[in-house]
C-alpha cells in the first residue's frame, strides 16, 4: 500500500477537533494563513530528534511522539510563551500504519492537550527523524530569555535532575531497576513532560530561563554567557529523586544532576526578593520551585560541594561529541 | 574537530546582516520572538528535502542550499506572501566545514536577496536532510488560495514546464545534452526561482494559485479538487522550452510538460475579464504568463489534444510511488 504525501498529512494528522480561530488557513493549501492576535508576539521554536541519536531504536511510535512534542513545548515554556500551532515533518523509512497510527493517537493526545493546532507539514521517504516548530504566542514585554540574570538573583529548577539521563542508562541496560522506579526513569526519558503552566506563571517573574536540554551546568552556562555573570551551584540543594538515589550511588547520581542532558525542567534565576512570589506562583499550577544556587558576577558555573570547588570536566551533553 | 550544534548554528547561519526590525529577539535564545505588522497575516510553509529522494547524492551543497529555500519559497509565492523569517534545521552526516561554507555561502546570499532573516534552527548528526519553514505576510483578505477557481476561469502557468524532469534525467544520464543547454536544464532542476515577486502581483487578481511541485496534472489537480471545479488543459498550448525540445521528442516534451515535477512554476486561475490585468501585473515584474486552459465545471483534469481527450496514467510526481 502506499500513500501520496498529501495523503499522510490528511489521514493521520488533520482529525476532528474544534479549529483554532487564529487560523485563517489550516492544512492542505501550499502556506497555513494565521493571525497572532493584537497585543501578543509570536515565539517559535524547531528541534529535530533524529532515531538513534535522540532516542533509542526501537521507542515506541507513542513515546517518539511525546518526546518530539516535549521537547519543542520545553522551549515555548522557556520563552513564557502559550502554545498555539504546530508544523510537523515526518520523515519514515516505509509506510507503517500502525506506527503511523500510534504515533498520530499520542500526537494528538497532546494537541488536544495544549489547546494546539497541526497548521502544516511534510511526510518523507527517509531515515526516522521528526522535525516540529511549535510557534505560541507571549507578549514581547514579558518574555522570558537567557539574557536577564543579574549577580545576586537565586538559580532554580522546577524539578529533580538526572532523571533522564539515569533512564536512558536504564534502557540501555547499563543501570538496573525494576518494577515502578524502573518505569518513572523510563518515563522521565522518552516522555518529559515540558512545563509549559510553569513558564508562564514565571512571565514578568523570572529574571532568565532556559530549558534544561542538555544538562543544568551547559544550560545554566548559556544563561550566564547571555546574561555576562556567572554562578554558583551547591550540590547539597540539587533535587535528586527517590527513584535516582535507588538505582545509582550519591556520587553519580550528582554527575547526572549536574550533566546529565534530557530533563527538560527549567531552570531561570529570579531576585532574591520575588522568590516568595514565584514559589507560590509555581505551587498554584502544581510546580515544585527548588532554589539551588545563586548568580554571580564573575563569569563561568561554579560548582560547590562540602564547601569545596568541584572540577567540573563534563560540561554537559553534545549531540556531535557523545555517544 | 568538533562543534556543539550551537556552534554550527551560530558559526554558519548567523551572519551580519541589517537585522529586520520586526525580530524582537533572533537565534541564541529557546524560541525567537518575532512581531507580525499589524494588518498582515503569517503565511507559513515547512517542506524537507532528503539526499536521494529530493534530490540526487552528491548535489554540490550550493545546489542543496538553492533548491531547499526555492521549494519553500515557492509555497510562500503561492499565497502571495512576502518572505519574512526562515528556520531551517540541517541533519548532517558528519560536520565538513566545506560543505558547510558552501551550503551557507548560497544560504546567505538568498537570505539577502529577499530580505529574509534566520531566526531559528538545529542541526542534528544524521542523513542529510534540510527542513525549512519559511514566513511570510500576506493581508487575509487578499492571500492566494487553492479553493477560489470558478467554471470558465482561465488556467495560467508562470514559465515553460517539464525542464526540471528533464534536468534530472539529465543529471542521472538518462537523456544526453551538452553546454548551455545542458546547464540551463540542470540549473531548472538544481537551483529552481521560486516565482515570489509574480505570487505579490497576482494578489487580489488571481482566483486561486498553487506552485507546480508535483507536476502540472497533479497540481492543477488539487486546485479543482479544493474548488469542486475541474479544467481542460490544451497541449497546444503547453509552454515548452527551447532547450526541452532539443534534448527530446515532442511526446515526451509534452509528457513531462504535464507530469514532470519540481519547475516551481505558478499555476493560477483568473475570470477571463482580468487576464489582461494581470498578464500586465506579471510583466511588470519581469514574468511570463501562458494560458494553457479554462476552468469547467466538471470534476477533473481532461488534457485536449488536436481536438481529442487524452487518457492520463500519469497523474504526476509522488516521492512515495516513482523513484
Amino acid at each position: 500500500m502506499s500513500f501520496s504525501e498529501f495523503n499522510l498529512i490528511e489521514r493521520f494528522f488533520v482529525r476532528e477537533m474544534p479549529a483554532r480561530k487564529d487560523v485563517a488557513l489550516g492544512i492542505g493549501d501550499d502556506c497555513a494563513i494565521l493571525n497572532v492576535p493584537e497585543g501578543q508576539s509570536l515565539a517559535v521554536s524547531m528541534d529535530t530528534l533524529v532515531e538513534g541519536v535522540h532516542f533509542l531504536p526501537n521507542t515506541s511510535a507513542s513515546d517518539v511522539a511525546a518526546k518530539a512534542m516535549a521537547v519543542n513545548l520545553s522551549d515555548l515554556a522557556a520563552a513564557g510563551a502559550e502554545p498555539a500551532w504546530v508544523t510537523l515533518s515526518l520523515s519514515i523509512p516505509k509506510v507503517d500504519m500502525a506506527w503511523l497510527q500510534d504515533f498520530s493517537d499520542t500526537f494528538h493526545d497532546l494537541l488536544s492537550h495544549y489547546g494546539l493546532q497541526v497548521v502544516g507539514g511534510d511526510t518523507t521517504r527517509g531515515p526516522l527523524s521528526i522535525t516540529l516548530q511549535v510557534h505560541g504566542f507571549v507578549p514581547e514585554s514579558v518574555a522570558l530569555t537567557r539574557s536577564g540574570a543579574e549577580a545576586g538573583d537565586l538559580v532554580c529548577v522546577t524539578g529533580p535532575l538526572g532523571d533522564a539521563s539515569i533512564g536512558l542508562q536504564v534502557a540501555q541496560q547499563k543501570l538496573k531497576a525494576e518494577g515502578d522506579i524502573k518505569q518513572y526513569l523510563l518515563d522521565r526519558y522518552n516522555r518529559p513532560k515540558a512545563r509549559v503552566a510553569a513558564g508562564i506563571a514565571l512571565r514578568s517573574r523570572a529574571s532568565a530561563a532556559i530549558d534544561i536540554s542538555d544538562g543544568l551546568l551547559a544550560d545554566l552556562g548559556h544563561i550566564c554567557s547571555r546574561s555576562s555573570v556567572g554562578a554558583v551551584i551547591n550540590t547539597e540543594k540539587l533535587p535528586i529523586s527517590e527513584a535516582a538515589r535507588k538505582v545509582t550511588n550519591e556520587q553519580s547520581a550528582m554527575e547526572h544532576a549536574l550533566s546529565g542532558g534530557d530533563d527538560y525542567e527549567l531552570c531561570f534565576t529570579v531576585a532574591e526578593d520575588d522568590f516568595r512570589k514565584v514559589q507560590s506562583a509555581l505551587e498554584s499550577v502544581g510546580v515544585a520551585c527548588y532554589e539551588i544556587g545563586r548568580i554571580t558576577g564573575k563569569n563561568g558555573v561554579r560548582v560547590i560541594k562540602d564547601g569545596e570547588t568541584l572540577e567540573n570536566k563534563k560540561a554537559g551533553f553534545d549531540h556531535f561529541v557523545v555517544d
